[in-house]
């Protein structure tokens, strides 16, 4: 409305790729290409997609309408129906909408993860939520309130899921609240990554290490048993089993 | 009928063990306790549990009652509902049903895995089925009548799930065959893992080559994207990257 039209419902992409398979939460496994946008309300301090949430990298992401990214996808995926992982930095900050929309039409699933800082009414038309609020670690604070309001506004629409990032025992006990809190949500306990690809101080190593991920891993399924918490999932992110921290997989 | 009496309806077991988390397919991520019987109809190549397959290990293994099965799991489980994993050997094999029907009324879930030689009534009563079928690579010829009776058995019970192991483009081929034949059901495909704990020619090393793990993962994520077959889900043995191939775990 008076603005420069072929900016309307514009989103602000970082990257698109795929397909490759899912590393983390309930679809871990399942192939799928991601459309990861750019911007974040949130700074977790062991961030480890910094690129999407910066602004000092805004000038590598561009604004794509919903047939832009529509077409990316299905170059990517061979014209095949395709689960879209719509991630971020926090995706709900963009007019998605749109491209759920149009890419139903096309056959295309569509999960998206986000902090739940920000409620969307188009919540409902996604397939699957993974709602990922951030533990004591990340140095972030949880507005309970609007997480309470994302799973308001996904009601009746897609599956939805926690997942938690855990790296020590306040983020575990962190966990245990949100789980009493959302009793009906299945909830993914997530093994946290100590060696991201870039830092709040400079760039950091590529390769993971495998032997940390996995003790992290032994960890938490000794807290997780222990506690008789026998209706949490924990799981470590496969892509950085398999890739370690590179970008694009 | 003339047998031993405190024999009827025992069930042979090799080993229970847990809570632990799932290693592989649906399930993986999820505490569990592993009741895992002794005896099996195939002999595959690569079996990573020979010790509950080999008659030369039949003096390891016990014969158990339902009751004394369950109280080991609730010692273990420390008395709170747990997801029972009933693996082998082949588990189809024992009478099962009056361990899953008291199980339930102690509010347990009940899993089985079995390569789907023998079709049981019993099937029904399960929470989860994961069939998997052998391919080339175990050198077990598929008896896909079997299978199919397996699939009808379960008809309205349990959530059914195709796995198999794939190490090779040939084992790959059977997995598309498999999958194709069984086109309601969700298909797991598991990365072969090349060090099992026993092997036909003596004991192998408890020590999981990783790399290579993770290389076979990689090699099927390329091999299922490139063919866009997008409804399979891709993983490795977690309890093989967090434990090697340690017994108990």
């Amino acid at each position: 409305m008076g603005g420069i039209p072929s900016m309307k419902g514009s989103i602000r992409i970082s990257e698109i790729f795929g397909p490759t398979v899912q590393g983390e939460g309930p679809l871990i496994g399942r192939p799928t290409v991601f459309v990861r946008t750019g911007g974040c309300d949130y700074r977790c301090s062991w961030c480890d997609t910094l690129y999407a949430v910066l602004p000092e990298f805004r000038e590598e992401w561009t604004l794509m309408s919903p047939a832009a990214i529509l077409a990316q996808v299905e170059h990517l995926a061979g014209s095949t129906p395709v689960l879209v992982s719509l991630s971020g930095g926090n995706p709900a900050l963009q007019p998605l909408a749109p491209l759920i929309e149009q890419g139903h039409r096309k056959g295309h699933t569509f999960a998206l993860e986000t902090q739940g800082s920000v409620p969307q009414p188009w919540f409902a038309a996604l397939d699957w939520l993974m709602l990922s609020p951030k533990p004591p670690s990340s140095e972030m604070t949880t507005d309970w309130q609007a997480l309470d309001d994302c799973i308001s506004a996904a009601a009746g629409g897609p599956h939805c899921a926690l997942k938690v990032v855990v790296f020590d025992e306040d983020d575990y006990a962190y966990a245990r609240f949100a789980a009493c809190r959302y009793p009906t949500l299945p909830v993914y306990l997530q093994v946290g990554n100590p060696a991201p690809l870039v830092t709040h101080t400079g760039p950091g190593s590529e390769e993971a290490n495998i032997d940390d991920v996995m003790r992290g891993f032994r960890w938490l399924v000794d807290k997780v048993t222990a506690d008789r918490w026998y209706a949490a999932t924990v799981l470590p992110q496969l892509h950085v089993l398999a890739w370690g921290n590179r970008r694009g997989f």
